[in-house]
């Protein structure tokens, strides 16, 4: 790993300027800053573990709730500063927006925030960051996203094909042969996972699923109404939805029509949001045990910044029978009067 | 997690009773010993971490070398035992054969050892053990072995897909477009891996492979003398192989016909094996870092062990390139007259 003389005698200027340009002192030229950052990076420079007093770490906080119990990122979070601040790092929640990760690149961003590691949580496909975790030199952990070639990147999240496997097994156990999936936008890594884990899911339980079985929209409000009346029509008794927020909205939909949750329809969720619980009726749904997945976060960071590189880490997914899911038993000529 | 007096309790005997039966007692007869230990394996019983002085781990070994520096195996089980035994376990290395396995059932050999762990190197998928991982209640890490749905069980390997994408990938920048693949039996898992991972990074390279363009056999003469002819007949000027002993049989095929590696063939195995660095030429190959799959090993251990379940822990691949592939100079009208 590159140090603070790699960078000076690169670039012909005295390691203190280098030093003072990191540190981004005034009396540096915005210009001098900018060309020691960038070979800083492109040299692989990072300030490491031993050489402050608390290691920073960032976790970048983009497209999800996390400062309440109930909010899908707090567990994770919490999880994560619960391993790494005993173990002497100090973890900043950084809140990320797409302009941020424009205005700058993020090796320099870390370069520059003095981070010697950063975990990420919520990013999508089109996120601009995402190109760069490709070939990016600070030690990352992505959850829920998986970049391929970069040793400096570790994919940590759940095993969803042996969630949706567990889903579908279950289903098929109560009796259900017609099954649909609904997903979120499929520009989430996770959710084009879980989409194609639901075709093979269904295959290996031996069930025949046409592609038209599963469906997909950025808007829940557009999937539900859009999808869920064309899978009731092809005789699907149970539906199984890439989030829990998604499944509940089937279940409010079903339930304005008088459609039966699980008489007619078993639901299945995936996450097992806290909301699961308080939904009527609660929800069944696959469990990501986020407090875990938090903690196995920092472990494969700190595994990185011990040069152990992992590509991926996963947790077990769990299945959450709860209320929501029940022997096939719909009344098929009262749906289709309903859905007249 | 069941205690001795769980067992007792459900038996209706005594606790010393349960005890003597578990520790192997003379005064124990073995009919009760039997049933008390179907009882604990049935009530997940383990002796646990705490109950002994120096827990135990079990690394059970199958059809690998691992005694001496050169074996596969000898880094894998240093880096365990370099994690484990500073942190306080006591690690049995155990060799294991289809008899052991057919003799007793693994929880139950798990319970009657005393062990609170076990790792394994080396099973095939015909392994009769392979079919109770699916159900085993003691913490398990599989060495290339994969098993869905049982939160005891996690896999530790490289990434097969990532690797794979890498070879294609640097064969492609070659100029490899007809690229051949060779595989040991897909009786192993990691085997069907990578023979999957083969057919997907080809078309992610945008090259055609059709099915003929792969072959496996259980005997690695087999595989070279059969297989061989017919990628090269078919214009192949790269093979890939599942492992390095049969791209090193491979170029040894090649040695002795007068086909010149890389000119005439590039050649790629995987694993990097001690051997590589000493093939003529030195093989370019797929890394598989032994110490820190050791270690990474150890930590998914502990991790089940503290109530962390991993389903899996995959570290990167990492291609090394030495001299046994360089770009397209095939000769072949030379190839088509040493094949007549």
């Amino acid at each position: 790993m590159a140090t603070l003389d790699d960078i000076a005698r690169e670039l012909g200027v005295s390691k203190s300027t280098v030093s003072k340009a990191l540190s981004g002192a005034k009396d540096v030229s915005k210009t001098m800053r900018q060309t020691v950052l960038e070979k800083a990076v492109e040299l692989g420079y990072s300030r490491g573990v031993r050489n402050t007093t608390a290691p920073r770490i960032a976790v970048f906080v983009m497209n999800m709730e996390y400062s309440k119990p109930e909010d899908f990122g707090y567990d994770i979070v919490a999880g994560f500063r619960k391993a790494a601040e005993p173990a002497g790092y100090q973890v900043d929640i950084i809140p990320l927006d797409t302009q941020m990760q424009k205005r700058s690149r993020y090796d320099e961003y870390m370069v520059f925030g003095n981070y010697c590691g950063g975990l990420f949580l919520g990013m999508s496909l089109l996120d601009p960051w995402i190109k760069e975790f490709e070939t990016c030199k600070s030690p990352t952990v992505l959850y829920d996203n998986h970049v391929s070639g970069n040793p400096n990147v570790t994919e940590v999240g759940v095993d969803n094909i042996e969630g949706m496997a567990g889903a579908i097994s279950y289903l098929r156990s109560l009796g259900h042969t017609r099954i649909g999936y609904l997903s979120g936008a499929l520009q989430s890594y996770i959710y084009q996972q879980r989409y194609q884990a639901f075709f093979r899911a269904m295959e290996k339980n031996g069930l025949t699923a046409e592609l038209d079985m599963a469906a997909s929209s950025y808007h829940i409000h557009e999937c539900v109404s859009t999808h869920l009346p064309r899978l009731l029509g092809k005789g699907c008794t149970a539906v199984l939805c890439s989030s829990d927020l998604l499944a509940h909205s089937v279940m409010i939909w079903c339930s304005e029509r008088g459609i039966r949750v699980p008489e007619d329809l078993s639901v299945l969720g995936f996450d097992d949001i806290p909301l699961c619980r308080y939904t009527h009726p609660p929800l069944s749904t696959i469990r990501q045990n986020r407090a875990e997945l938090g903690k196995s976060a920092f472990y494969a960071l700190s595994s990185q910044l011990n040069k152990v590189q992992l590509s991926s880490l996963l947790l077990h997914a769990e299945l959450v029978k709860r209320a929501s899911c029940t022997d096939v038993s719909t009344d098929f000529s009262r749906i289709r009067n309903i859905l007249k």
